[in-house]
């Protein structure tokens, strides 16, 4: 898609997001144990090691959660140990920088779909986002979320909302939908903040019904996890889903 | 190479050390200027835009910088800027977590150098080196020395000091040697901690006289830097070298 043909779209979403986009959360209650659908059991530490993840497995089969998200090292042998089990296999595509080119994350979004996932959270390119190239950034998510369908999987998109201004994320949220993912995600957990309910409400009314929003990023408790999802969050990726459940 | 021969030269590696590794810094004096020649003028942040680079290669032209370490996705643009300049291209391979597959490091490898990188710094699997699997990290590590040879290019290795204990930065150096690479690096400058001058003296040690050493993370003025050189340290990767250079 042609550069000005998406600043044209990007500044008309802005226009509408200035006129009409209020903050006005939910108040859903919702119990502990409601909560484990909604939740990708994340473990992404550098120092991870193959028996952690196993056990984050486990976790994820005895509370129910959603899924398991861990680095694309780790994706057979989560594939192995979830094996006849309900829980899907998330992993991380350019992560957490998304500063590689689209052809490496291309290729490393093929090579966890064979290797088993079910779910891939690439990282947009926020250095070209924020130089108003979005045609490279279309280009980039347009060809994962096609190869990705291919193999009848999702994608989530990670926006990197704390090295965004309000413009830059309508403008990530605007390039996602028209390049067809399944979800927009607030943060990898590693850039200088995590996610927001106004950034959550904001993505959900820019991404419209068809894309699904994932909060991540900072969520350690009950409260917090119920706000997000209150703000319009669909998926919340959290390493402390053990205690949020149990609360 | 098999896991029991390497766990065999690493245990004897951890005994020549215990038994003969004592810190003992030279004192070279450098004039700030000397020092260009060690630095690779780093950007790596997820946010850095393409004329940011375009302002890191100009600056490392001027100061006669060893190199500039840019994310992958601005390898080519570093080509462009650098062409008919001693500036090298450096650029970064699973960075910063080290968790991607050993194919994806590889392919995300061979298009660096086919877009005109110099140098590749590459982080190992932290996971599965504290997990013992030294013959995973073997091959992950030669595959890419391999081909980066082919290229009649230059491979580091980023050991991410921060989360090893001793005896793991030993096994890390002993299977980087073996797997026949031109440096070992200290961090990533994504981790909790960066260089120590102790880290970079006892990495000197065991990569031996063929093996160069890199230190990078924190390196943010002269002092520093020259504590790192007098430690053992080849090359510097700073962002502050025009401030080290000028002081």
């Amino acid at each position: 898609m042609e550069v000005q043909k998406l600043k044209n779209l990007i500044e008309s979403e802005i226009q509408k997001v200035n006129e009409s986009f209020v903050f006005k959360p939910r108040s859903l209650s919702l119990l502990p144990k409601e909560l484990a659908k909604y939740i990708d059991h994340t473990l992404l530490k550098a120092y991870a090691t193959p028996k952690e993840i196993e056990k984050i497995c486990a976790e994820a089969v005895e509370n129910e959660f959603y899924a398991v998200c861990v680095n694309p090292t780790y994706v057979s042998l989560a594939k192995d140990k979830l094996k006849g089990t309900k829980v899907k296999i998330g992993t991380v595509i350019g992560f957490p920088l998304g500063a590689n080119t689209i052809e490496t994350k291309m290729f490393e979004a093929q090579n966890a779909l064979e290797n088993g996932a079910d779910e891939l959270d690439m990282v947009l390119n926020i250095g070209r986002l924020k130089a108003s190239e979005f045609d490279y950034v279309y280009k980039e998510i347009s060809s994962i979320a096609d190869l990705t369908h291919k193999s009848k999987k999702l994608l989530k998109v990670i926006i990197e909302t704390c090295y965004l201004t309000k413009e830059e994320k309508i403008a990530s949220v605007v390039i996602s939908r028209l390049a067809g993912v399944d979800f927009v995600k607030t943060s990898t957990g590693f850039g200088t903040d995590g996610a927001k309910e106004e950034d959550v409400a904001l993505m959900k009314f820019v991404a419209g019904p068809n894309i699904k929003v994932k909060a991540s990023g900072g969520i350690r408790d009950l409260e917090t996890a119920i706000k997000m999802i209150n703000a319009g969050a669909d998926r919340i990726g959290t390493s402390s889903g053990i205690s949020i459940v149990k609360e």
